[in-house]
């Protein structure tokens, strides 16, 4: 085929890395994956959704060009407003899914070439969602235990850096599945009004909490300075592409300036299904089924990595969310995916793959995914790649257990 | 509400022009719009669209995240190639709707401040969507009778312009209802490959033809210059979100690292869902339908034009599309559109809302459309649109009859 058309500058030449490559063979159907991030399909509520379509299209406007859906938008002013967000109607903003609300958001905020602030390790699709603005990217220093270097962040931020937005993910992170206590998110807040730092909270995990106490989203503490984005894509489907922000008001007109431009409105069909479904009133329910189904497999991955990891590992159950964060010190796990993949036919996601900028790391680190795993299946994935170490370096060097979380 | 988040540059003084506001006022439920270019609902398949949804979601992958369907693909490159238009499905793109394939085209052909080139009067999808880039339009004058005026366009290429793309609407154009000939077709495309100018095809309403002669589309004559930007929202519906780019194979990737960054991926539920329907074999009958229908309602609009227009008013019916162009010469049709709002309760668009640029054009011209009105109003409605023309200016000056069209 001619290849007369040629893209601007940014795209001439673009090739996949090799961490990209081995995550395309990492999808073949006989690799067992604890890699992605992905929903257990078989967990979402699909024969309810079907009589919830077939209602919707009763209706003959449910195919139509609208304005986003009032209904829907009261549905979740109440979800938010059951987890501590105080919000009206006029102040959700409908988006395709929350990772165009972090798009919407990034456009919105920075300025070409500006500056944005977000953990060291972090979502790799914020960073596709900023790249085209070509921001310099601030890291935060941050662990996996308790999440972002809070000192850091403010001497940063008293030594007069400004950036546009600070990128949050308080609940179930990703990659590394920490969620910050009450104490933290309270600071992180008064920090980021002190100093007028826009805060995007990032709640695309925030119903999935395995334990008791569920600390409020940063939007509950201050919605001035945070815009929450929100999504159904993990309780739902992703197949919606239905997600919001929470916003304050000044700031939704130039959003749906944004958005009619990019695909003038969020799949109304989409809308008018989800909305009917909530209508059904069953929602809550289905949230407790889906707890109680990723928290067991939540235990048995930690089950399996208690059992299994060689001696000095460091791993932590997460209270929300898909991820475990597993640390072997002294070991590449991009060389360890090579070996997992080629010898036991099983992926995971190298830390290396979610550093914010330049700088390599959490090379000895692994993130791994329950979420979408066969329940069979989780201790022998991990049985594999544990097997796979040997491959990669002697045992014996892998010894020294420096701490490893803070990056 | 606080508004402590400041948005970037760009979004700080957007103000709804005079014509956006009436424009919502047209939105009015007792107004009679012939306003806006929206599919007729009512003659959408939605019983079995009804059932293709409870059929996919029988499935249990049909929610979770996907790669574009590949048998949706398949069914796109043979609707492709019973146009004319030579495809493989490697070659298909998956769009959230055509405005969405506009705006990746946009980003993948167009550098920050670089130059498009369309006609004098376009669609304003098309300049939302470049808008961000902040490119410089080259304007192409455009004729309702001809299309865009060739020697023109041949003239600016041949002095050096070098435009990163030429926006085409050789169907149906949106606003002036225009459809290129087949000989105009092939010297576009010429002059296009000479001069290694890509065309970006929307074919959003070419399925919609009421003639007896269909000219193929831009992209039979030469895959390798046009990039064909296609929908199912005209025929299917707009709520679904599903469109595509037919493009050369090099260009799906950077396609995909763009929409990836943008919202992931489209609604794979409605992928399904029109994949199903497909499937069931009666599209092309459905498409028949469809043409009948709105030939009816255009043949309407003309009789009502022919019976109440003032003399030395020009127009012409289409032979695709939605859109009837009216020039009444000597006529302020923005003022009109008040008056229309005002005394009549019924709305158009007035033609220098089209303008590609910061150039008043057309503003003795309007856009009717009759796509969404019942059949049983459009003579009225017309009635309506002339009797509001009194009470602008007094009759006898309206008389002089300049050539309209040519813009």
């Amino acid at each position: 085929m001619s290849t007369r058309i040629v893209p601007a500058g940014w795209a001439r030449h673009l090739e996949p890395s090799a961490l990209q490559r081995m995550l395309e063979t990492a999808a073949a159907p006989d690799v067992l994956s604890l890699s992605l991030g992905l929903p257990a399909v078989e967990l979402f509520p699909r024969e309810a959704c079907a009589r919830a379509a077939s209602d919707v299209l009763d209706r003959v406007r449910t195919l139509q060009y609208g304005l986003p859906s009032a209904p829907l938008k009261s549905q979740i002013v109440q979800l938010m407003r059951a987890r501590g967000v105080d919000c009206v109607e006029d102040e959700i903003f409908l988006t395709s899914g929350a990772q165009q609300g972090l798009q919407l958001l990034a456009r919105l905020l920075v300025e070409p070439g500006g500056r944005v602030a977000t953990d060291g390790l972090t979502y790799t699709g914020f960073l596709q969602a900023v790249r085209p603005l070509a921001p310099r990217i601030l890291t935060v220093p941050v662990s996996a235990d308790t999440g972002p270097d809070l000192d850091a962040l403010e001497a940063r931020l008293a030594s007069g850096e400004r950036p546009a937005l600070l990128y949050a993910m308080p609940d179930g992170h990703n990659p590394l599945g920490t969620s910050l206590a009450a104490a933290t998110r309270v600071r992180l807040v008064a920090l980021a009004a002190r100093y007028r730092l826009p805060i995007v909270e990032d709640g695309a995990y925030s119903w999935l909490q395995y334990g008791d106490a569920w600390p409020a989203p940063l939007a509950a503490l201050d919605r001035g300075q945070v815009l929450y984005v929100g999504s159904f894509s993990k309780v739902l489907g992703p197949a919606y592409r239905v997600g919001w922000i929470v916003t304050p008001r000044h700031l939704v007109q130039p959003l749906s300036i944004l958005k009619e431009s990019i695909d003038i409105n969020t799949a109304t069909f989409s809308q008018h299904v989800i909305n009917r479904y909530l209508d059904e009133g069953h929602f809550e329910e289905h949230l407790r089924q889906l707890r109680t189904a990723y928290r067991g497999r939540r235990d048995l991955m930690a089950a399996a990595l208690t059992r299994r990891l060689p001696t000095g590992s460091r791993w932590r159950a997460p209270s929300c969310g898909f991820f475990t964060w597993v640390e072997v010190p002294g070991l590449d796990t991009t060389a360890l995916l090579e070996q997992a993949l080629a010898i036991g036919r099983v992926a995971f996601v190298p830390g290396a793959a979610f550093s914010a900028d330049e700088v390599p790391r959490a090379t000895s680190c692994l993130r791994l995914s329950f979420s979408n795993v066969p329940v069979d299946r989780i201790d022998d994935g991990i049985a594999r790649i544990v097997s796979a170490m040997s491959y990669v370096r002697p045992r014996a060097e892998r010894a020294a257990g420096a701490r490893v979380a803070t990056l």
